[in-house]
């Protein structure tokens, strides 16, 4: 049990959707969504990085065990620390934002939403396996610069017009809990990130084989 | 044959104009297209620079050809590899917008377009050899932003004032299949790419001259 | 005495709060004042970290006090080196701006105050010390994009909705002499900030434990 | 006489200036000057830093003779490369915009301009000599964002509201020629602009003293 780990991505994925929710609820002028959250990302996998993997995100998680860059073992705490780490920040948020239900019934377009949620998924998972798990770039500093802007990125191309721009079930399980999405989109938000994520490692394994080595 | 390039090749192509179609098609309101678009660029840079190259651009690959950055014999099968990861985007953003032609005849100022496209064209292949191919800055961890910004730049600076801020033969077909852009003025645009990149080759030659060296 | 050090604390803090008095009380359209006050905070990290820090903040000074990456004797100059550079820029923005009073009384909610100003000064000393003080990530090249961007995040998560989005004493004392703040306020802000560094220290020496070493 | 380093200052201080004329007098909407100018700074210094220093700016140049980073010798062939840059961007703008004088006499604040180009000339030539030219920080990745960001920064802080932003005599020239600024303005800019790049000098000269080192 590496508590080290599971501190840093309860932390992470905290701010993260603590951004979130602040942006998309108490969000004053001026304010670019797309860029607050990619930061938010992007600031807490450079902080956390050579800790936990800075993952903060159960679809890059598994990712990374697919590709063997985290133990079977270490999942479901990292997924559990994370889930805790985005509750505490939407009870945060939701206190301020003394939220109610904004929807009624829930209409949503299925196909569109599967299609952005698993193409910018499956672009965070791919990025942060070649960018962040590879041999061959080691030592990098852009990594975190790469993987945030891909979540920027998401949010501006698909992010409310195709989907959400979650692209990380801990988000949409957020969004859910602050009555931005209804439970029926978050589950399948939630399962198009998974795939995506596994399918990310598969297309991985292929492109950028090398000896396994378990760290970030 | 070297398919792990080409995979690579096609999904960063692919991110690339599926953003730049999602922006321009579906976009909604607080989108800056120019950061989307470049920091797309620059999160597939940084993901396949060290497999590939980080082409995404057939003018970009004929730069790297002439400085000898990539072999002669790959130039085809990447360019081929761009076009089909254009395409497919394409095919995804039509999909959802429902696009039909946006414009009677096909009326454009062809100098203003020729410069706008030339002039960051070559920025950009100037820049992608400069920060990606030289010995002096090997193994810097700037090049994916310096290459994403330079589209950035030219999007601000002359993207839809004097051309379409293309930058990339892939793109601009991708414009005329859009129909963004009538297939006259996507001849005249991928004729200006091409030419911008072979200068910046013969710039780099002489301003930067070394030891050949066949990686990135 | 390190009279370096204190001259490049000086200057930073200056910069900082020159930013911020100009975006806030004489800034034009189209200025976007979290990018504005993130970028200044990160080009004087890199501008001067490798010679005092690059801390700029009482708060961020008290966390590396306490993360035993700064001297608990060089604590007290520090600090009133920022304090000083903070007051030059004040003098020099209300001299242009010619700024009196713009508020009647002192209303302000003071838990949303407190747990916004409280949240994102942790975070921001966090990311001080794990990507700046960390023997692990030594010579990386992020540090500064992540701290500055840290307060890029703040300011668009919570600034002017919870609080003032100061994240410093120096920054919290400023706004006060701008007559931005009123001083019940800015001693409130103050202390949530001073709180939330010694947190994210003791945080740090849980998550992150090393041998001690003194320098940036 | 160094004609690849003059190659590259002409190119870098072409695309800056080109790409200030384009977003003042021909830009479209949505363009966010102050970021496309500071990214068009920062990928030219990306792009030509390990060839001449990526100066583009007369004021830094000065600054890099004193700091001894440059020859005294090449400060004029510098100067002459980056002026010339200058003026074939200006004839392109002006050839594609048709503009011509848009001001009635020569009304300006002289203490505000002054201050502005001042402070931020000489934040601009302390980012470059700290982070590009000193000993302990070589072979970073960050020196062409700090750079860059500080054109941003000061544009958003007291661009166009205490003075031009121009922190280039270069600039300051081509804003001239392009009559967005009087003469007058335009020279007194320009002292300012060097005063601060010598100021900046000396007071790198007392933070960061060195072994003298003739490369950048």
């Amino acid at each position: 049990m590496n508590f080290r780990s599971y501190t840093v991505e309860f932390i992470g994925t905290f701010f993260l959707v603590f951004t979130i929710g602040c942006v998309l609820l108490l969000g004053g002028d001026g304010v670019i969504n797309a860029i607050a959250i990619g930061f938010a990302l992007m600031i807490m996998v450079y902080a956390g990085g050579f800790i936990s993997g800075g993952h903060y995100n159960p679809a890059v998680s598994l990712a990374a065990v697919i590709r063997k860059a985290l133990p079977a073992y270490e999942f479901i705490p990292y997924v559990i620390s994370q889930l805790l780490g985005a509750t505490l920040a939407v009870m945060i948020v939701n206190h301020f934002s003394g939220h109610v239900a904004n929807f009624e019934g829930c209409a949503f377009n299925m196909w569109p939403m599967i299609t952005g949620e698993f193409l910018f998924t499956f672009a965070l998972c791919y990025v942060v396996l070649m960018s962040a798990t590879n041999r061959e770039t080691k030592g990098n500093s852009y990594f975190g610069l790469a993987i945030g802007a891909t979540v920027t990125v998401g949010i501006f191309a698909v992010g409310s017009v195709l989907c959400y721009g979650a692209f990380n079930p801990a988000v949409a399980m957020a969004l859910g809990m602050m009555n931005i999405a209804c439970w029926q989109s978050v589950f399948i938000t939630i399962a198009a990130n998974l795939i995506a994520g596994a399918a990310a490692a598969l297309l991985y394994n292929y492109v950028a084989p090398e000896k396994i080595e378990i760290n970030l």
